[in-house]
């Protein structure tokens, strides 16, 4: 297997965003070519969640190959709900690693915002299991089920709160998030109920976005040190845990055997914090923290901007949001910047970067290692 | 990059099936692994067009592994239009190539005909230019418009009807091919017109079926010699020309270039005839014919089961059906059974094979060739 290198990365402000689709992954994928000096790639791997019911267009590799000025560059789509850009990594990963490419264009993004709440959340709700979903389940409905398990388990309403502070805290110092601003224990607390326990303040925004990657067989300053992948039942009912993530756990132990180090290398980590719980049982899943020691260490401060590990700098999906096939994109966006000294006013100390992706109520879950050279 | 053997190969019957697509999938999937002698994948690849609006699901990669009874298997889904099936046949050859996976089960697979045809329409005419398509185009209407400019370079109505003439007869020999009965020249001639010049029996019907097949690391008695893929303008009218795809023409190149032989060792052949003229186009794109040949060669008998190149022995999109995501996929089973000696009554003297499958209006062509060990 050859070693594979980030040579460039790049993403769009994230938000309630105007423009078509296509115009956000240019401006993504324009953005990672010039950051990696390649002037055109030898291949293309597109992430959307579902833009034939979103925007109403098929065919959407080609449709955004062409878009993007590279008609003749071959494409191809990948697919895997919220974690789509992650798989679209992996997939991009792939190519390069058996040589069948040197110069990979990953380009994530979606366009939801144009649609109302109800239809958006009917659409994502898809991902889970049909059975489950015709008792009236949706995506945060499940997740307040997990969410009550992880309480009964000792999890306690300020440790759920305080991920969101942490990760708004985090998004005010980065210009790209969708929310910018802070806010407060109390705020979060005393925020809309969605999803009996989750509040308003507890779930990611519906946001737009893209984001892009340039993978090459060429040396470059970011490499792949490790992937792995990770899947579990569809339905929530056949598991025999919920407030841990086999899914997760895969992926992790996977990464880690092919880095050939273990999570205490670590320095920095964007988790996937669609509701804040998830952060929390996904720094145990990937064993960034022992079993049952997620909340205490959030609300001790440890994964902090300056924290012993940081965690979202980004502002996480909770603040910087979460355009769903951008999303596992934008994370990898951040760790390179983040291990490259290019993240501004949320720069940590960080030469190992871990990013993590959940598709769908965790059926479908990503880790990925990426060191600095 | 690892040598990538198919270790197994199965298809369901293609028609109207009244089974749900994961039925279809597991019936597909679970004879490529038996006949692999695996049992289970330790990833899975699955192509489906669009389940969402086909069948209202979503994160079909994680539903289809659930239900396959691989819940914990890797699974992510790739999609390019009608070329699906070919699409995600290379994901799996590169996961395997680059030594990231050792059995890996492909699986596409669609169910269409259980909504009205003008829906099916609508919903594959997105694949097209979304310009184009507000001026009503459908892919019928652009595949009449490439006919017609066929027509004017001097390929002659007898030379589109017998394609479909031949493929009924192969069809005949098929039992999973969804028309089993015998067109006459004069029945397609004047069969109704569906986009001036094309007749309905120049066109593939609407299908459901499904497809898989067992990628391994470990020899087996079919080789992937050679895979290549090819992109192209998504919107018909920025191309130089209408009577050749540049999208194939760049996919053999590549796959030859692989496989370190050219278009004269290839004994058997699938093409995409989703409409007839595309066989004639094809067949030169590929280079199995040389140009402006392929209507003559048809004519002529050439391409018959019995003749010097025998071209769709399954009897093609056209009467073998067309299960979009499945159909790249039962292209290549197809090539697996006939280089194996499995292909009963359409059995022709073959030891290398080629599958050639079209995405949308040949904006993301694949052609894969197979050898027997």
């Amino acid at each position: 297997m050859l070693d594979v290198w980030v040579a460039g990365a790049a993403m769009t402000r994230v938000g309630k965003r105007t423009e078509r689709l296509q115009d956000l992954m240019a401006e993504a994928a324009h953005g990672a070519l010039r950051a990696a000096g390649v002037e055109a790639p030898d291949a293309i791997v597109v992430a959307a969640m579902n833009p034939e019911e979103f925007l109403g267009d098929g065919n959407f590799a080609s449709n955004a190959a062409s878009h993007l000025g590279f008609a003749q560059a071959p494409a191809l789509r990948v697919e895997t709900a919220t974690s789509s850009g992650a798989a679209a990594f992996y997939a991009g990963f792939g190519l390069v690693a058996a040589g069948l490419r040197r110069a990979v264009l990953v380009v994530g993004g979606e366009k939801m915002t144009h649609l109302d709440t109800p239809r958006v959340s009917e659409l994502i709700s898809r991902s889970i299991d049909p059975y489950e979903r015709s008792y009236g389940a949706t995506m945060p409905a499940l997740a307040g089920l997990v969410t009550r398990a992880l309480m009964a388990n000792g999890v306690g309403a300020r440790e759920l709160a305080q991920v969101a502070v942490k990760n708004h805290a985090n998004g005010l110092q980065n210009p790209q998030a969708h929310f910018r601003h802070a806010v407060t224990l109390d705020e979060v607390l005393e925020s809309r109920m969605v999803a009996d326990p989750l509040r308003l303040l507890h779930c990611c925004p519906i946001s737009d976005g893209a984001a892009a990657v340039v993978l090459t067989a060429r040396r470059a300053a970011v490499r792949v040190a490790g992937i792995g992948q990770g899947s579990d039942t569809l339905a929530l009912r056949h598991r025999a845990a919920l407030t841990s993530f086999k899914a997760t756990q895969a992926a992790a132990r996977e990464a880690f055997a092919m880095a050939g180090f273990g999570p205490e290398r670590v320095d920095v980590a964007e988790i996937h914090d669609a509701f804040t719980p998830f952060e929390l049982i996904s720094l145990e899943d990937t064993g960034l923290v022992p079993p049952g020691k997620a909340g205490r260490a959030t609300l001790d401060g440890e994964t902090t901007l300056h924290g012993r590990l940081p965690v979202n700098p980004s502002g996480g999906l909770k603040a910087r949001g979460h355009p769903l096939a951008a999303t596992g994109l934008a994370q990898i966006v951040e760790c390179v910047w983040q291990v490259t000294g290019r993240a501004e006013g949320r720069q940590t100390q960080a030469r190992v970067a871990l990013a993590h992706s959940i598709g769908g109520l965790a059926t479908n879950n990503w880790v990925t290692l990426l060191t600095a050279a």
